[in-house]
């Protein structure tokens, strides 16, 4: 098995991860929701109708497309009209089976709905210009990690291919979510990030424990978000990985 | 005095920006040196000879400009051929004076030079494209501590107008740095830096303490070179004060 789907070594790419995250929610938990930035047109830039996020998104992602992100198995863009590499095409080698999966609208709506409501003091500090950069760094952050389920079904795949196989070719998502499903290993991954979050987010040298975000939230957001969007991820792959 | 010149303020905001730089060395350090991203040519990029983290760092900054990045008195480019930007311009006042300082090249050079080897593994794990994002987080974070320099400074020259006009007149620096350098807070600073490297940058469930960045370097990292850096900075912005 080729070493990037191998269990442990997929692990060890997600646990790093989540420091990223974290790292980055508390960049942008600085800044207050600022939510003119999120609105199409709510700042006017010329020759723009999208919002000020989106520009820098997309901005963000032409640049990186030139230089082959968006040609690693482990990125996937936010948007689809980016230029081709100006680097010589590479072989990245087939680790996973193309799928044709972006879950990247859902992880947008949620982060702008439910994160930033969450991390973010209410209103408007002017600070658009690093929101909207710390937001980038979130945004990209997420959906790596959620878009690695797909390394984490192939790996189940590989591992469990004719029980897995069964249930593909019924199409039975019920069935397949339960088998990619390891709830010892959620609850302790629920436990560890809320400690990373009270580890990395404290104030230091505050006599009494501050936090920069609450560590609760991020021990739910992979509860509520970061996890089902990820086994949406591993269930489609799995679908299409069957075909 | 403008709020954005209170000596408490400015101050909140250096030691806030110190989680900014530490978040982003950490980032880093999850690659090796790879040095090819450093060096022009090192890397084949079409229509460019300039190296991997340069053509990153000045698309960054051609985007971010258009955003208005650079006009905001604590934004400082690496590159000067930037776009105009698409918003509308705006007043941001004139809390410091314009006085064409621009330490990025020192910057980027001590970053190189002498941050990625101390804090990177050595050799090359192919990373290119997240070792050089990551680094265009770290300079960008850097360039504006050191910067805020200004603040500083013209916060000292609003509160001792007359007793550094009088060395600012003689163009004695040395007196100049005497007079802007507080040895207890700057005592305080390095304690605080590495306590914060070691809180961030420890891995969370290790038995033993075990750090992504050596806390000691960071503290080693604002005594060598970004404590001085912005010195001289404050010096520098001085001289021209008093024009």
């Amino acid at each position: 098995m080729n070493p990037q789907l191998k269990l442990s070594n997929i692990r060890n790419v997600l646990i790093r991860q989540e420091e990223t995250i974290i790292f980055a929610l508390v960049e942008r938990a600085q800044f207050r929701i600022n939510d003119i930035i999120y609105r199409p047109g709510g700042i006017t830039l010329r020759g723009y109708d999208c919002s000020f996020v989106d520009y820098l998104l997309h901005g963000t992602e032409q640049l990186h497309a030139t230089v082959r992100r968006y040609t690693s198995p482990d990125e996937y863009p936010f948007f689809d009209d980016l230029p081709e590499p100006i680097l010589p095409p590479i072989d990245m080698g087939h680790v996973i089976h193309y799928a044709g999966i972006n879950a990247n609208r859902d992880i947008k709506q949620v982060y702008i709905e439910k994160i930033i409501p969450a991390i973010c003091a209410p209103g408007d500090d002017e600070q658009y210009g690093s929101s909207a950069v710390s937001d980038v760094a979130c945004l990209q952050a997420l959906s790596k990690r959620i878009h690695y389920g797909m390394f984490v079904a192939e790996s189940k795949f590989q591992a469990e291919r004719d029980a897995l196989m069964d249930r593909i070719h019924a199409r039975d998502r019920e069935a397949l979510m339960g088998m990619i499903t390891n709830n010892e290993v959620e609850e302790k991954l629920l436990k560890r990030v809320e400690r990373k979050a009270a580890t990395y987010g404290q104030e230091v040298d505050s006599p009494n424990p501050e936090y920069k975000i609450k560590p609760a939230f991020v021990a739910e957001l992979y509860k509520k978000w970061i996890i089902p969007l990820t086994k949406e991820v591993e269930v489609e792959y799995l679908l299409k990985r069957g075909e």
